[in-house]
């Protein structure tokens, strides 16, 4: 279990699943289309196939929707590469929801019937209706889940999410300002800044103060990913179930939401990959410090500063580093094996994976 | 276990569940339409409701998209509610797949991105690539499913279904004239007839000769719910897990497909109610054993015709008689209990459903 560390010992040495369930969520804010602010996507005009394409890739281990999969604009490959691998390696069962995906995906998935989140520069996020239907509907979800499973692992995949995160955990009075994490090693902190700086210009000084609702924060700052994974997270935890958020920092907004909404934070971990807990230009741990002090990191090491294929030592030197739950998985995998799989050995299989699903195909 | 009899005795003594989830398909066919061949909506404009607030009235014990429950033109209420009585009951989890609804639930879906079935005395019911996506849809949930639970039971609701089962069934050369069931204690087996006669009519003699493939029965003839469940169903056995068809006469043509698919039938059941399998207006059994020898019926009797609610006697008398996997669930619910739960608990439990959700409601 080397391979695992956690913000606190206990919770490490507390952690078992037998029947864990992995939860894609699925979503879109428009606010990625701003230049600059992300590389989870080729260009702007394909951001919108990023987050189908990744859902259909971890059914598939290819994409329906576009005829690559995500990449980087320099190539570096989606982390639903990790994600694929450590579900396919320790046979943890598969549910992707579409929380507001701009392209629908060519896979069963599960509809929460929001829309697309809209550019925070612009116009509010989304309608407070629909963040209550997005949070009502994980809610229904994750009381069911709760009771297939031990273990509910809900990973995400939105291009640009770091920026609207960082906006509601402003609005909701946590200073997130240069703790956001990036999926470059160049982590555009004065661009996302900026961008927040003009969302909340954008609402009147007066109006702010009365943020007071994470609802409302998430309709004029968010996106249709948060509601979605802190309903799905309050239904498990409310079925008395366990929840791993895994991601990045994005989740820490999800964590402050749940706060905020009063509850109970027991049986909630953080699952994330070592690239983002150990990242020089982001504080993960001091961001879910600052929503609760009860919520445990969990990070796995993936060694592949180890590999021998370019793309994968990318994720080790800064680029990607997370994303599509990828850290979550990675640790759920190792800890239902119970440590029959290790970091090593899923860096191997991931590395077949690349070959299979990366180097075969056609440029 | 006496509340549950079985085809085949030892079917009903190794059938065992620690585990089961629920998945109910609702969807969608025009062929609904047609006046006087179904009672699964107060009248035609309500028809295409049915379905949607039956996936409603699972989750909430209310519906959003109209106002009151499912009902026969003169009251007979919907069989979701011993549907929700017994997932409740014996905690099963439960998940909603859209296959063609023609209103969507409010509710979290899976949606397997088909359109409604068309009137097949018009047209074909539909394209060969959405049977086609159907059934692949519901191949990957199902696979996904069987890591999750040793017993997946799959109901259905879709109004008119007998009818384009009926028409399937005799498309592929299994004559099930006067054979499949009705939600009226009035079997209109004459109207089916001629609505069948007419729809093979339409396509040519020398057509109908040539249908082998049973995706090319279901899209000239079929329905959505027929390639999903089917789908599903297919999934779960590739992947060596158990799936119960929970419903009546409409599951011999899920049944029929899986066997021409060559599917091995190895751990199908199916479930219903006694008000099915002993109607004198239909011959499930007769129907299944056409279709395939080795696929054991198991039914419940849920003592209706003892309940104080008028109500619930008529599905003792020959109205509803089975739906929403009714049957199914309630099977589940009594397996999985080991006794705990039996036919007379589960009907104490309904009677209070009923006294909750259809007495207490505004008329």
């Amino acid at each position: 279990m080397l391979d695992i560390t956690a913000s606190d010992r206990l919770a490490v040495k507390n952690f078992a699943t037998k029947t864990p369930v992995f939860v894609c969520v699925i979503s879109y804010t428009a606010t990625s289309e701003i230049s600059g602010l992300t590389v989870a996507g080729a260009n702007a005009e394909l951001m919108k196939y990023t987050s189908p394409a990744d859902a259909e890739f971890l059914y598939h281990g290819r994409c329906s929707c576009i005829k690559v999969v995500p990449a980087t604009p320099d190539g570096k490959p989606t982390p639903a590469l990790i994600t694929r691998t450590a579900l396919q390696l320790a046979r943890i069962p598969l549910l992707v929801v579409d929380a507001g995906a701009k392209v629908k995906p060519s896979i069963p998935y599960i509809s929460f019937g929001v829309e697309p989140g809209r550019n925070i520069i612009n116009e509010n996020a989304m309608d407070i209706s629909s963040v209550k239907r997005a949070f009502e509907h994980g809610e229904l979800l994750g009381k069911q889940l709760a009771i297939m499973s031990d273990l509910i692992v809900v990973g995400e995949s939105i291009p640009g999410g770091t920026t609207t995160a960082l906006a509601v955990l402003r609005a909701i009075g946590i200073d997130a300002r240069f703790k956001v994490s990036s999926s470059m090693p160049e982590n555009p902190h004065n661009l996302k800044n900026k961008v927040v700086d003009s969302a909340i210009e954008r609402v009147t000084a007066d109006r702010i103060e009365r943020i007071s609702s994470p609802f409302e924060a998430i309709s004029t700052f968010g996106d249709p990913m948060m509601p979605s994974v802190a309903g799905i997270a309050s239904g498990v935890l409310s079925a008395s179930g366990k929840v791993m958020l895994a991601g990045g920092t994005q989740m820490s907004a999800v964590v402050a939401i749940l706060k905020l909404l009063g509850r109970s934070l027991n049986g909630l971990y953080i699952g994330t990959t070592t690239y983002v807990t150990k990242d020089p230009s982001s504080d993960l741990s001091g961001l879910v410090r600052m929503a609760s002090k009860r919520v445990p990191i969990l990070s796995c090491d993936l060694h592949l500063g180890e590999s021998s294929k370019p793309g994968l030592q990318a994720f080790a030197k800064g680029f990607v580093k997370e994303g599509v739950g990828a850290g979550g998985a990675s640790i759920v995998a190792i800890t239902k094996s119970r440590g029959k799989i290790t970091g090593k050995k899923l860096m191997n299989a991931i590395e077949k994976e690349y070959e299979i699903s990366i180097e075969s195909m056609p440029h």
